[in-house]
């Protein structure tokens, strides 16, 4: 899809159902193209000229490279054919009436993929409001105002965000490379924008509001490959169950399962925000400043409320507070004051000037602890803003560590933000929103170092595996329970000794092998709750095993008469006490495919909805990383005088489990509650799962 | 401490160390005295005149009712002592070398407090920015910027914020009626600020940048008179652990623990909030907008996407989606086109005209369910921002119900802000800003509601729980054990029956009046992890309750050969099984004085950190809130098939104990631990407590 790159930067635009008439799209479409580097084409057999320009009558005669459809909706399909016929290979669809439409809009979009993929056109929308390339001076959208240029670009599901932004963003800083308003991603859709802008010199950033996204695998696969060299930040909107509803409403989009969403975005190395503050934060910093080696932030500043309230926002960031090394102490020391602070944060004192700031600036920037840093003034009679400004932007450059500054004011400050936002570093008055910058380009760091940790593969034994699925389906079952134990040997997770039978006398003969006592369930893909009816029987000695197992079988019986039943397990006991009852399951979301998600049992999960959540399959690091996000974390790591739990056979249980779900797409859930995590290894002592019946 | 309307709207102001000099502050102070209503004194036997007014050589030849002044330390106290003899019973101290710097300056700073009690005086300071009251135009600060006029009062602990924020206020729609800097708060402090301007007409609202607070107590019961009529809104710094520090070298003030912070403010009905932003984003829509009548937020908009975003920040915030009655969908119906949303939120879509977007507006506002609204629009052609900002003013005013905006834009979002601040509403870029203003005053109808629930108080046994203290001091102990249980007895907390003994024979006599089996603990103050040493034994039958005896003594001595040890206690067995295990502690905070804790036993306070926290004593509603406040609440109300406890008797026992502790200030901590709750009730199965041996 490298192709897109021409979308943005096209020679010849073809306008189709470009009009006079004001006030009409076809007008405005054709009066914001006026600074195009190349030619304009209005396209209308009832005009002469449109806005000066010579019409042609039909798109095969224009020699365009890209085509604008504003035609009405019944009429788009027949121009499309014609751009496919006439080799015009990019197609910006503004028509409404489509997929947005339901009914006849339906069936027409469905027909408008047909096209696309029968000429293999690049088709943005239908319901667009059309793409922006600021290098050629392209604005082929009906937006009142096209974009300052700049090398951030930009994707969005909402067409009226676009404009609203255009707007906004000419008085904030902002400038862009290439813009697209994304309608109903018929064909292109968020991917392919990621894809192409990821391999964009001019991109710097990429930035995306979506409502839903269209393909979540596929964009995490395409995402993947772009973020570690070119940030990816979104807002992604139906967060809430409300704002869910609301953007169902809006796009017709289905909303995902927004944790899916969160899941697919941290595997991808996007940047996820909640808001359009945020969003836009982010997209400067990153395209303004260089990323930072640590996490360790100084804070120089020459008013010390507004330095405690930096310190602060360090605090609540994923930063620290760098330590400085001796000779940085030294260094402020020598040239600050007495009364000033020569620890993090610095404190210059109020009648500090530019170049006492500047001093203390560029020592904790020589300082090797020091991964970003912001600086932060109050107006005084001493300090000059725009000299500040000019400085600070000189240092960071000198540098090259990022830096984010905080000169707080009105009039004097927003004169000074010009020399800022040239050096790209952006100012704010809040020092929370300077500090939340830095996080932001933490947070990419990481995204930057994690690097490609590749899902760890297990030598498994894949066929035992199918075999369990295949008896399944010949049974016509499509729930399992311990029956399907026999899945967690066969990819390796161990599971307590133990075998299903279905007479009192193999009960007790199995018990015999397996000890005494034992513990005794029923299996049955009818009963899904056993311990509901008493189906689970702890502790169950020898002499009494006879009696459980009829005993089993009445209450299955009683419960569901005509419920199938397999038999009775009978099962080693597990030790539980020195161990940590854990629940490792998976699901399936419609966009974001297979998911893992760990979490503590019982009250944990169930009331604290204290759970981690990814994508499979799963790097064992990753799995990881699950274990610490957990609030109750500390449980496996020998909290409260406990032995510490064996983390690492957790983790491969996940990343085992997360190969077994993504090996066979049938199963579509399945809980192994609990998994014993011991001082000495985890076991699997319960299992259950649901297949799904089609692709079985 | 009325007398502070005069500090902020004096006759006459003298400047004590006023000078020509330029760049100096006590030049600054009389230039920007120049728009004063009143007369202006500068006082220095120097000059014959400052800035052309005729000086007096002394504050006593002024008749001057507020003394502003600038002399260096030393000559601090003997101003101040004329001040007070010729009767100028406000004064603000500029100048610095007091508190702050220690050693010398603390000294002088306790003899300026002495002066200040002898006379009687207002003192302000000393190391202040000084005092602005814009409605007599007195600008008594050296900043280079006075404040808009409005009706916004605000206190700072930090000079260089004030200055900042009335360079920036001027832009951004932000004006005040009086402005402190605080400086060292020697005399007065944020509490009594707080007071004054509660009672002051021209003020609609208090926001202050705290570091510290200086008596927490006092600032409470002073602001929860304040509160209901006047919000109160906080930034307090210091929060993280990294900015308590930084706070600390900066003032040198004590950072209290900030979740006592955060409990007092609650109590006082203070809003707090993190950032620079949100203090004068709450600000804004307080001073502006009324309070809201319910939770129900409606969402207009002219486009879906920003509306989606609004959406998510209602679900994010403690706000609720409107649902409209039937009257308004059929009149939102009536008036909008096809493929318009008629539910919340409504969109007008993107071709709608002021006069549209209005109707949809007046209709909503109509709807009892919609306690606010905000009006979101993205620019189009065929929408006036002008006319639209106006026409919501209008809707505003004439329906009473609060509004926010979000005419999202660059250029003409500005313009049209001019008729949204003359309206008191704030119009922001970001949805998410718009709805976090209306979430900020339903937070603050909250407070309206909550009105003065005063502390329940029970019928206690104070002379009982007199004497259980009493006989510690006698034994000269300060670590209490179950030993202290008639305490909780007293106070009419349930307690296992049971009985502290000293002998095998007397062991066995009570526990066989208690029933059988036993708990068996060791009882010594100096052994404070009974369990750690087996000094608990739970279950024991009455045959071997002699041996347990025997044994547990034996344990004590080996684990400690000196300790003293009291007794062994017998206690009744406690069911637990149908209960659940909770943790009620008290403490006292330097600052804030004595709180009661609330969580779940085990991992759930210690792993979890999952409890909630206020200022005793307590109404039995507020404790009764505690219990909601918990991530683990569900474990109360019957969650996972489990009997609801007796929530009533929990909130009971927090108020009971509530009392407690603030009857008895010599009672430093408290913990039951476990306080079982059951569904018939609770029980103190245990209980430890540390007394203060000088208030003994």
């Amino acid at each position: 899809m490298g192709g897109l790159s021409s979308l943005f930067a096209p020679d010849r635009v073809a306008v189709v159902g470009a009009t006079e008439r004001p006030g009409s799209v076809g007008r405005a479409l054709v009066e914001n193209l006026a600074d195009f580097d190349g030619d304009v084409v209005p396209v209308n057999p009832n005009y002469e000229t449109v806005c000066g320009l010579p019409t042609k009558d039909n798109l095969s005669d224009t020699s365009a490279d890209l085509a604008v459809v504003v035609v009405p909706a019944p009429a788009v399909l027949d121009v499309v054919r014609e751009a496919g016929e006439a080799g015009v290979r990019n197609v910006v669809v503004i028509s409404a009436g489509f997929g947005e439409a339901g009914g006849e809009g339906a069936a027409r979009e469905r027909d408008l993929v047909e096209l696309a993929e029968e000429y293999d056109l690049n088709v943005v929308g239908p319901n667009s409001l059309g793409i922006i390339g600021t290098p050629v001076g392209l604005n082929a959208t009906f937006a009142p105002r096209s974009a300052p240029t700049g090398s951030i670009s930009f994707l969005s599901q909402s067409g009226a965000f676009v404009t609203a932004v255009l707007d906004w963003a000419a008085d904030h800083g902002v400038g862009f490379k290439d813009v697209v308003s994304l309608g109903n991603k018929a064909v292109l859709d968020e991917a392919d924008f990621v894809a192409s802008w990821g391999e964009d010199e001019g991109t710097d950033v990429i930035v995306g509001y979506l409502e839903s996204v269209e393909d979540g695998r596929r964009f995490v696969e395409v995402a993947r490959e772009v973020t570690p060299e070119t940030p990816v930040v979104v807002v992604k909107s139906g967060r809430t169950e409300a704002g869910a509803q609301a953007a169902s409403s809006h796009t017709g989009a289905m909303a995902g399962q927004d944790r899916a969403a969160a899941a697919g975005f941290r595997e991808a190395g996007v940047v996820r925000v909640d808001t359009v503050q945020e969003l836009f934060d982010a997209a400067r910093v990153l395209a303004g400043q260089p990323v930072p080696e640590t996490d360790g932030v100084a804070v120089v500043t020459n008013a010390g409320g507004p330095g405690v309230m930096a310190t602060d926002a360090v605090g609540d960031a994923a930063l620290s507070l760098a330590t400085f090394d001796d000779g940085t102490v030294d260094r402020l020391r020598e040239h600050l004051p007495e009364g000033a602070n020569v620890y993090n944060p610095v404190d210059v004192i109020g009648d500090a000037d530019t170049e006492r700031m500047c001093t203390a600036v560029d020592a904790v920037l020589d300082d090797d602890a020091v991964g970003s840093a912001v600086v932060i003034a109050a107006p005084t009679a001493t300090l000059d803003y725009d000299d500040l400004a000019a400085a600070v932007a000189d240092l960071q450059a000198r540098h090259g560590v990022p830096v984010t500054t905080c000169l707080m004011g009105g009039e004097r400050a927003r004169q000074a933000e010009g020399a800022l936002d040239a050096a790209g570093i952006p100012n704010y008055f809040d020092p929370a929103r300077a500090v939340g910058s830095l996080d932001t380009l933490s947070e990419y760091r990481q995204v930057r170092e994690r690097g490609g940790a590749e899902p760890t593969t297990y030598d498994v034994d894949h066929e035992a595996a199918r075999d369990v699925l295949d008896q399944a389906r010949e049974r016509g079952a499509t729930r399992l329970g311990v029956e399907a134990m026999p899945l967690l040997d066969a990819y390796g997770i161990p599971t307590p000794a133990g075998e299903v039978v279905d007479s009192p006398v193999d009960a007790l003969a199995v018990a015999e092998r397996l000890g005494d006592p034992v513990v005794m369930k029923i299996v049955s893909p009818d009963i899904l709750h056993k311990s509901d009816i008493g189906g689970v029987k702890v502790g169950v000695p020898h002499e009494e095993v006879y009696d459980a197992f009829e005993d089993l079988i009445t209450r299955a019986r009683n419960y569901q008469p005509d419920a199938t039943i397999l038999g009775v397990q009978i099962q080693e006991m597990v030790e539980t006490e020195s161990g940590v009852e854990t629940i490792v399951g998976t699901n399936r979301d419609p966009q974001f495919g297979p998911l893992v998600l760990f979490g503590l049992g019982g009250v944990f999960v169930e009331v604290m909805e204290d759970t981690a959540l990814r994508l499979a399959p799963l790097a064992e690091s990753e799995a990881e990383a699950m274990l610490d996000e957990i609030q109750a974390a500390p449980l496996l790591s020998g909290a409260r005088g406990r032995d510490p739990v064996d983390r690492a056979a957790v983790a491969e249980t996940l990343a085992r489990l997360s190969q077994l779900v993504t090996d066979f797409p049938a199963i579509l859930e399945l809980d192994v509650n609990p998994l014993v995590a011991r001082p000495d290894g985890v076991l699997a002592v319960d299992l259950r799962l649901t297949l799904d019946p089609d692709t079985l």
